[in-house]
């Protein structure tokens, strides 16, 4: 049995992790469930999953769920409680599936016990990719992508040499604005912005889809994952989200990894590499699949995808301080407090103000991104 | 230094081969060149790549160019003189680029001599593909496709368990007469089934490609190559011939490759395997190919797509008979004997009126090959 880890088992990534896990009850068994705020659903996957520890951020509710849960099972609260599983318990992989840089710190914590981190949460590797990177490598951590874009290179690279890769070509579905035109950009709704075409997704990466930035995020985290510098990264707008991503080799060669949207098929890549499971999962039958179409992305109206090649190039803390600055962002967004294109705004005022600096220890990333968030939240709109 | 030896150096794949190898004359070596009757364009290259082995298949020509050259080179004539070459001459790859049957012998003795065959020459696998695969396995000799759709596959299972295949995807272009109503397909001209939509090859299979029997061929040849069920191997017609195939793991993953057609790419990746080298090969730029699209195979229309799965079926010697009618038939075709449609008349009267039996020694399917050839020979249209 392969013991399984989820932070965030109540978010979208962490419940189609648990749809796999039930397809297989022989092969997997739950350890470790937590959730931010949805205790309700907690309570129902416990019931089901019978995991032996549980994790509740919010401390308030997490008490209420220790009253609730009768069975045997240690219900812990907080960030300390977090880590305290993470460094208990006995699991084989962690699914990082929590939201934003609150991943950081428990992954972290994970890599320094050697288990395989199965990575939905890329602004780890955004905010503290070098570090993180180093880390894996230090303790023989295996990182196994679960971003479809990610795992499509990931598997697209099974049995080759990263030497020989020419580039390496991240597919975008172009998100909910893809066709809006860039002036009409500044009153789209927070309902427009959520209507993701291809992906039912959280609400952060689904906004992060709309202004772009979210393949910004996965250009650096492609640059870590996979070591390779910005050059070698490139974007190209594929609609219909069936490529989701392609390896072109220095021979000419592409390979490509594709399917009908369903983020079960690279869940269960990270939890079963270098084997695969047979599953149920739609199959993807070509001839019904219609065209598939290839687009450059328009960086002028994405100004936000341009931010990130940018902090990368400028390295250190910029990548944090991009990251901080567009959570903040995002929220205040979906809370309706700024308008969408303000979103763009707020990261570009964080990045041309906040001074940068080494991102090598994690005290100056934790600290770099604390002072972001504050200082976007006084930028006054 | 990798030594190469060429079965059909003067053909397309041959060409293209020698343009591989004058890319890279440090990695590459010529030892053996070889042509059915194209002496003029073998002189040539002998003089550019100094092979110690020329054949030449007609006896007659074979003489001329061993009166023209003067250079310290073997040139030997016919059959005989090219086993003499594949058993004598000190190679570490063959390429099997001959056309139609007459490769057969010659990979089977360079088999024997434990060489990786880099295999374009599909009829070898079609007609004797149990016997090929047998003694390639006794004889440890490495089997590296070079038909752009069966180093696609090879490609994308790199790394990968054979076991996890779902199935595999063959592309195919559909020829020229993709769009072409059936009551057409009786008067179509040389010329037209000659003018192949998207790649430049030889005549046979630029004919094969039309009535589509070449699919069927490469349906055998990947039931041998990747040892699969025909349950297991499907055809989409993908027009633009920019994936050269897929592999549907039964995870519901699928990967496949890509680039714009250049036989130059998979004959490398057949001198190079496990490595890949760099090449100035066009790179496919994925926003300039345009929309990709898939549709299903028309088996009314194209029958000769069916004989190849009924022939696979049935086992045996129908394959050995199905492509030793399709040889004959295309020569008379391209020499204005018969009409377009006739190929498949002629075909299916060899595969109904000709006795099956065992396909497992050398022998009989020698004895097949040759009594197929006499009795549609005999067939009076």
């Amino acid at each position: 049995m392969k013991k399984i880890a989820i932070l965030g088992s109540t978010g979208s990534i962490g419940v189609n992790t648990l749809n796999v896990i039930r397809t297989f009850p022989k092969v997997f068994d739950v350890e470790i469930l937590c959730t931010n705020t949805n205790i309700d659903l907690l309570e129902k996957q416990i019931d089901e999953f019978e995991p032996n520890y549980a994790v509740v951020n919010d401390k308030e509710l997490c008490k209420e769920l220790q009253d609730r849960v009768s069975k045997k099972i240690c219900i812990l609260c907080g960030q300390d409680g977090m880590i305290e599983a993470i460094q208990n318990a006995d699991y084989d992989v962690l699914v990082a599936a929590m939201v934003g840089f609150s991943g950081l710190i428990p992954t972290i914590e994970s890599i320094k016990r050697s288990k395989r981190i199965g990575l939905a949460n890329k602004e780890t590797l955004v905010a503290a990719g070098e570090l993180v990177i180093e880390l894996a490598r230090k303790y023989q951590s295996e990182i196994i992508p679960i971003d479809s874009e990610h795992s499509a290179i990931f598997q697209c690279l099974v049995g080759e040499k990263s030497e020989n890769i020419e580039k390496i070509i991240l597919t975008a579905s172009g998100g909910p604005f893809l066709n809006t035109p860039i002036e009409k950009l500044a009153n789209v709704s927070v309902e427009e912005a959520l209507k993701h075409p291809k992906w039912d997704m959280g609400n952060k990466i689904t906004i992060d889809s709309a202004t772009m930035i979210n393949k910004g995020l996965e250009v650096i985290e492609a640059h870590y994952l996979f070591n390779l510098p910005l050059s070698k990264i490139d974007i190209v707008i594929h609609p219909q989200s069936v490529i989701h991503s392609m390896v072109k080799f220095y021979d000419g060669s592409v390979k490509a990894q594709l399917s009908l949207p369903d983020m079960r098929i690279p869940i269960q890549y990270a939890l079963t590499y270098p084997d695969r499971l047979p599953s149920d999962f739609v199959q993807t039958d070509f001839t019904q699949v219609g065209s598939l179409t290839f687009f450059k992305p328009d960086r002028n109206k994405f100004e936000c995808l341009q931010f990130a090649y940018d902090a990368l190039q400028e390295g250190g803390l910029k990548p944090c301080i991009m990251n901080a600055a567009n959570e903040i962002a995002v929220n205040k967004f979906l809370k309706k407090e700024i308008k969408f294109n303000q979103i763009t705004y707020l990261i570009k005022e964080a990045l041309n103000k906040i001074e940068n600096g080494s991102a090598s220890d994690l005290e100056q990333i934790l600290q770099c991104d604390c002072k972001t968030r504050e200082f976007v939240n006084n930028i006054k709109i």
